[in-house]
């Protein structure tokens, strides 16, 4: 863990840096992969899990029946949790429906946006050591709010080829009724262009390792939207003496634990914190299952002791971390200046974990300073906004030599003839 | 023209159809000018301003005075106009603000939305035949109101050396001060990298050809985000016997003189209307100075005639245009079955060229089929939203459990930890 004391300011874009995540060298397999599902369809589909997952697949859909099995294959108390979980998301990203207000912008010229949602999306839920139902709430939840018609969940086949039953408990539990087992590149070929089975979308979410993510890439080239583009998991904590050093630990390491590849940052306001904070650490690690990528992950994090606020603020905000928690004295005066971050947990009871899982705010979010221009996935991201406008006659009266000399001063008459027909028109009616 | 009558559905996917725009070839361009604006900043920008543009420009910043003088070069009533379009533009979008509402989802569990301004933008205004002014107060207005601190706008040199004044004027009045004379590739790669005398930004907005097309796509990969991809501007003309052919005609051609490749297309209610609308836009063509052009894109344009109305809706969402013109009986009945669709404009006394330049609502619209999962540009795209969270005692108690069944369950026992240490100093506590 490398230990800095109050930074000078011309250091700081070294302590901001990520490790670089080039994925041009997968670029061309991208390219091929999507080339032969264009081709050939399933068949490539079949191939393509071969190849890659080792496994041979021929009806990728998941039946009803096997869905609804998983209901018994799923333990009550977490079935309950998953319940719960689910009932805050829906309560958070139903309050983020917004009423379309008309705006009289001129008398008789009436301005509104309305909002639609996006007919068919994609849910991307990786495969891998753990699985992650939580993501099946985190993004069905919202498109389900919105009014998405069409979802298809795609995740890669078990090593039993059947899909982990936790995550058709709570596909099944959030309406999901589209399920394929297909994964990597050759399932977000699937999603942008259709083939037999598998619907085409207009939109793909979900995390994924580096494939995944070149070949969300891709599809975005092609012109299908994306949720955001993807790297490391990345926590911040900002602490003061009012934090609770067990509580820092706790939270450093359960980002830690995501990936070797995790980055992890602690910005102490004194030096007194580091510590108690790299006791706790030391204590705590032992006792994880995850203590080997933990470990390498706080290798390469950084803790900080910035002693001033206004500094240790204006760091946060160009290191526009994907999660932040800021446990500090007045931590809602301190969010009031934070810009950059993906969501932010105020005070010493609000673990990240909390927000991965059940507090109800999304857990797709923007990594890699991408804080700086994205949001997270909220109800915005599943739905589009249609302008409106309706202008009478007085309005035309009133907006139509406006629109006249502009029309015509960027040299565009047929624009400006559609106003003039339209003000005559109505003169001879007068 | 071509005239198709009552089309079986299955044709519709041709009829759908825009013409391919791959801009594979020029990507490696793009890389290259990329590559040697990182290397060698503003010299790189010369360079190719001098191989692009032919004009050798030794300071791209368009200075205070100049940006100044410019006032004194455009008309009075340009300017009065330009000042109304502004005003209204500015109305729509500041009725676009949200407020955060506070959702308690678990007793204990707070959680919310804050927008925040993305801090650096950048606007690039196409160069060519026009001036577009109008984009101009499209772009930097919402970005004002969003409270964006820093403005970028680049646009290419005039023949003669320097900026359209009309441009400048529109820049001034709506706060930007930031103008810089470059173009094409190279401004993006600028926008994107930074160089001595352009700032490095987080999003890039605005119109542009083909290679400007090509770099915005290739910035997106470097992690800057774009407002949306582009294609050539289209308009979708509904009518029924209510409509007015002239205005029809003069809606259809105020579409066409974009340029040979815009994307014209009526869907009329009746066959009847096919005589009156084809002679109106003979008449109307004679007296155009743009005749050519719109001569051109006519000739690739679609005339359709589809009686039934559920047939008309679905044939429009399919199409999903750009530009959507309903003049039929009932406009805001029919416009409750759109789905998809980037601005549409209602009954016969609105036309596009209202949107264009000065109803209120924005011009930067997704084309292709893209309004099938994008919005055009409004406030929302100059904002980012951070959720938050605020967890008390109480919350993690209540909604404890849950999250350790969860993290559990995911095999994230580090995730798990941060609550239960959480939990067990509280029962310690008491």
């Amino acid at each position: 863990m490398n230990i800095e004391i109050n930074p000078e300011r011309n250091e700081w874009s070294k302590l901001i840096e990520r490790p670089a995540v080039s994925n041009e060298h997968i670029q061309p397999l991208v390219k091929e992969v999507f080339a032969i599902v264009r081709k050939n369809g399933d068949k490539a589909l079949q191939k393509y899990t071969q190849l890659f997952d080792h496994i041979a697949i021929d009806d990728f859909k998941v039946s009803a029946t096997q869905i609804a099995a998983a209901e018994q294959m799923v333990a009550e108390p977490l079935k309950k949790a998953i319940q719960i979980a689910a009932q805050n998301i829906r309560a958070f990203h139903s309050s983020q429906e917004n009423k379309a207000e008309k705006i009289e912008t001129t008398k008789g010229v009436i301005c509104w946006q309305e909002a639609r949602p996006i007919e068919r999306i994609g849910i991307y839920i990786p495969g891998g050591t753990a699985p992650l139902f939580s993501t099946v709430l985190m993004l069905a939840i919202p498109a389900k709010i919105a009014g998405c018609k069409e979802i298809v969940l795609c995740t890669p086949p078990g090593k039993n080829g059947s899909v982990n039953p936790a995550i058709l408990y709570a596909a099944n539990l959030v309406g999901v009724s589209q399920v394929y087992q297909v994964g990597g590149v050759q399932a977000i070929a699937a999603l942008s262009i259709g083939t037999e089975t598998v619907p085409k979308v207009y939109k793909i979410f979900g995390p994924g390792n580096q494939f995944v993510t070149a070949a969300k890439q891709f599809a975005q080239q092609l012109g299908v939207a994306i949720d955001m583009p993807a790297g490391p998991s990345e926590l911040l904590v900002m602490a003061d003496k009012t934090a609770d050093p067990d509580f820092v630990a706790a939270d450093l390491l359960s980002q830690a634990e995501h990936g070797a590849d995790s980055q992890v940052v602690s910005v102490l306001a004194s030096e007194d914190l580091v510590e108690p904070v790299q006791q706790a650490l030391m204590n705590q690690l032992a006792d994880l299952p995850r203590a080997e990528i933990a470990k390498k992950a706080l290798e390469n994090s950084r803790l900080l002791v910035i002693e001033d606020k206004e500094e240790r603020i204006a760091f946060v905000n160009q290191y526009a971390p994907e999660h932040l928690i800021i446990a500090e004295n007045n931590a809602e005066e301190v969010l009031q200046r934070i810009k950059n971050a993906g969501s932010v947990f105020l005070g010493n009871y609000t673990p990240e974990s909390a927000g991965d899982y059940a507090s109800g705010t999304n857990h797709t979010l923007p990594t890699n300073g991408f804080a700086k221009s994205y949001s997270g996935v909220n109800l915005d991201a599943f739905t589009k906004k249609i302008t409106v406008q309706n202008i009478t006659p007085e309005g035309i009266i009133n907006l139509g030599e406006t629109i006249e000399l502009m029309a015509q001063a960027e040299s565009l008459y047929a624009h400006k003839n559609a106003v003039t027909l339209r003000l005559k028109k109505l003169e001879n009616e007068n």
